[in-house]
């Protein structure tokens, strides 16, 4: 094998990430401190970046070394994480070889044009202003399926691009069962003569107050401030620069405390992912998180699972009575966990709970691989769309605004993105449910404020492995099962039975 | 000519500003927001991207492209603005390729090791530890200057770096003349029986109302918050990505309101310049400030000439009682224009008003061109620079971090960057003098808050060219004169006879 050549391979490897991780700071930057006027210069910033970046890894001197190394690694003369970097690097760069940048700059191009026209068609709640883009944007999402190539539907070549290795096949089997329960389970919902509102939570909440708690829970369950950031943007996010860096931001609502920690505990349990990946390698994808789905299942478990439980608050509750005790006082510990387990059927999906958010994302799924796979039209969508709406959650859409137009994933391109959110809570309950019974009494430790140990256990399982293993073999190692909807089913059955008064 | 070569070299040059943009940005979040730990790898990141963009500014293609338009410049064929573009960018370009890869490494690696050497020295106030590093520093400035090459002096070629075109000659020339003044008019001041304390200013500052004021004061001048930002830092700086987003940091003392007010209208000058080239020309040297020196007029203009008028407190003085009435209530407005103004002759650059400041400058170049040219040793500069403070300032220096190892200029390699500070001033006062007669009622509109129609001189007159013309080519095109310093004598003399009673 060649030393030489594999020394050489990470070395340039190593210069892509820290360009990178300089882009992010520039977006990071972009969302959260940057002038109004600053925009139009910085866009052209981070396109000329991202095209060196582009330039830099399908170069022919990087091709070179990235083939030889992919003998080597054929050969078997790697080591395992060193042909394991190379198997990550090769996926992605046999994808970008495979799409002519003619075509990826056409595509960008279509998507930022499809982003504004979405922006007022939506405002306006008129689909067919976005229709003509919309329909393109799937005419190039078909052809980038082509051109990257598939083995059963071209919807595959899509999801690969947020959840490498899942199938299409596989992920419907999952959901079709999944979906079966959630409708059956929303109906009992609502025939329960339980009712729940959230609106005890709903009050005045100082924002300097609110920052002091957002930051007290994250540091609580582990966010280390001395490798990152909580700031305001409009739309909460987190991102990484590298493990030692890690920004995330929320925002606050003076009426609403619970929006401001509801995003906050989501994207620390992000954040402690990307804290926990292995410093030592980042530069290579064994420093680099699996999917986003898995990164979901990171967010969603600390802020359904455990954000959302009685032990959580059994623990944080006193304290917030004791900073809002004008709002909090009167409110009972077990009518606060009923009110923030409320479930109620939306139109938003981002306004979702726990119970019907999966029927959101599971209609998504549907209808786009339906538009990929070519079984119907674009044009078609708005009834579609409210006709799922129906059937799965018993609404009728009012307008196309709070219906096909909400979401800005197809706008920008992001077919494919949908599921990953649905496989982030099916991952958390079934890593969970491995969690419980390989950490002594977890339960009484969140009671009591002690979040390291399942901290602990999701880093020794999860966090350090980096890209070492896909989401599919992870969950396998982890759980000794492959992926399966029944542990996020049973989750959701008894938590939400006992807070219904659900039986059998 | 080569219309299509001129074109890419365009395209090439605005992708490395947009590059060094991204490094700025890199820079600015360092100092203002990154968490402590990032510290590492970000410092990585960066000596990634600057390699990179040498390399490319190096590069063969870059070259070729380069030395094709020289041609068409050099033989007539280009237009006015575009010969000023290459010749800037050939200037650079000839110096980096003048010095070899190696030395910069190995430099870089030297100024990195005595800094370290530098901040321990000066904390233990012992030179003997920092000797070897700086005799290093100035063997390598020494062969620098070699490499480079120069006409008469080797110091002319450290010059260069930070005030372009400038000579050790003439400036050896401007600055003998003005210690002359200085020293004898110093002694005046001390011998006045006019004993003005700068006490009165000391107290307890709210920083949020401090915030408030700074901004208020920022905005007032001329600061547009919608392109920039003012943030806080250790060490108050200016930093822009473009002309559309310039960042400025100041810092805030709860005893010393001023601490913060004069460095963010120092900084305010600095951004005021950044936020007034023209963006049009951004990713050319068009678009871009001319020296540090130029650089330093704009905020010394701001900071002392307006800042420290009686003018200016005209105006922001009843706003100031108002806003800190417990402490400025009794305090008349001249009290407090006479305090901020006090001369008091000490030891250490940074805190030294306006008067003695400058003779803290040119012992240092005198020091360090004596250094360059070989006509002492390193050894012996602690005792050259106590001669000198006792020379020039009558004081006696107590150990050398109050002494010689004060400044971190040197450790870092920065030999040839002091004397920039006393050109701003030069430049400033000489500017000055001509804004005032060109401009109605200056005084007057400053007395009224009226900052623009100086703002609107200094842009159309300064800021707008880019780097169009030298700074010795500009200050004659403005002021009619060449460079020299007896309107900073004639200022310093009627403001400072004024203030202490000194007469002829």
């Amino acid at each position: 094998m060649d030393q030489n050549n594999l020394e050489k391979l990470k070395e340039e490897l190593s210069e892509l990430y820290h360009l990178s991780s300089a882009v992010s700071v520039l977006h990071w930057d972009q969302e959260v401190y940057m002038p109004q006027k600053g925009s139009d210069l910085r866009a052209k910033t981070i396109a000329e970046m991202s095209g060196l970046i582009h330039n830099k890894f399908v170069s022919p001197q990087f091709g070179k070394l990235l083939r030889i190394a992919k003998k080597d690694s054929d050969d078997g003369k790697l080591s395992d994480s060193d042909s394991c970097i190379v198997k990550e690097v090769w996926r992605e760069y046999s994808r970008e070889k495979k799409l002519p940048l003619e075509f990826v700059k056409e595509l960008a191009e279509l998507e930022s044009k499809a982003q504004g026209a979405w922006t007022e068609a939506r405002k306006k709640s008129d689909f067919k202003m976005f229709l003509p883009y919309l329909k393109k944007i799937v005419e190039f999402k078909r052809r980038e399926a082509e051109l990257v190539g598939y083995k059963d539907s071209p919807y595959d070549a899509l999801l690969d691009t947020y959840e490498p290795y899942a199938t299409t096949k596989e992920l419907s089997l999952v959901l079709e069962e999944l979906k079966k329960f959630l409708v059956a389970f929303l109906l009992k919902i609502k025939k329960s003569k339980v009712k729940i509102s959230d609106k005890i939570l709903k009050g005045s909440f100082s924002v300097e107050k609110q920052i002091e708690i957002n930051e007290a829970i994250a540091k609580k369950i582990g966010f280390n401030f001395d490798a990152g950031r909580l700031d305001v943007s409009a739309h909460p996010f987190t991102i990484h620069f590298h493990p030692d860096d890690v920004r995330m931001t929320t925002r606050y609502d003076e009426k609403d405390l619970f929006s401001s920690i509801n995003s906050t505990i989501h994207e620390t349990g992000h954040a402690l992912y990307e804290q926990g990946l292995p410093a030592e390698n980042f530069g290579t994808p064994l420093g680099e998180s699996i999917s986003l789905g898995i990164h979901e299942s990171q967010s969603r478990m600390w802020e359904n699972i455990i954000g959302k439980s009685r032990e959580f608050w059994k623990y944080f509750y006193p304290k917030m009575q004791k900073e809002f005790s004008a709002h909090f006082s009167r409110i009972s510990q077990e009518d606060f966990y009923k009110a923030i387990n409320a479930v109620k059927p939306s139109l938003i999906r981002v306004e979702a709970d726990e119970v019907t958010y999966n029927l959101h994302v599971i209609m998504r799924f549907e209808i786009e691989k339906d538009l990929i796979e070519g079984c119907i039209r674009v044009e078609d969508l708005p009834k579609i769309w409210n006709d799922k709406v129906k059937e799965y959650f018993g609404l009728k859409v009012p307008s196309d605004a709070l219906g096909v137009l909400q979401d800005v994933h197809w706008s920008g391109g992001m077919i494919g993105y949908f599921p990953t959110y649905t496989l982030g809570n099916l991952y958390s309950a079934q890593f969970y449910n491995t969690a419980q019974k390989e950490i002594l009494n977890l339960e009484r430790e969140i009671r009591n404020g002690h979040f390291e140990h399942l901290l602990n256990w999701l880093r020794k399982n999860i966090h350090i492995h980096g890209k070492a293993f896909s989401a599919g073999e992870l969950v396998e190692k982890v759980t000794g099962e492959k992926l399966n909807s029944q542990y996020f089913i049973d989750y959701i059955k008894e938590k939400y039975s006992a807070i219904y008064g659900i039986k059998g």
